[in-house]
């Protein structure tokens, strides 16, 4: 199993945001985001990067 | 180890893109992605969805 958690990212700093993501749909600028225990949250914002050997999903504020 | 796939949505069918994905990175209308041997692709279009759990990752044009 590979637990991927998404990350705010804001002013230099990552802050938790999601553990264990299964889905991530951006939606006109929104992400949408899905966890593997079906806890579903939407983030205004937009995708900053992607890291899945590092388990990272960063999202920002535009 | 998660292989992660990236693929093309076109037309109702997907078509393999990028195989072993590590980085995926959003910039101005075109998705940078890096997979785990160092190959790098621009695909000019965006993210329609990635599920960790299907281990695939969706690419569509505009």
């Amino acid at each position: 199993m590979c637990e991927t958690n998404a990350y705010i990212y804001k002013d230099g700093k990552e802050e938790l945001y999601l553990e264990n993501i299964d889905i991530l749909k951006p939606e006109e600028g929104r992400i949408f985001l899905k966890n593997l225990f079906g806890e579903q949250k939407v983030f205004e914002g937009q995708i900053r990067e992607v890291s899945l050997l590092r388990h990272r999903i960063i999202l920002e504020k535009k």
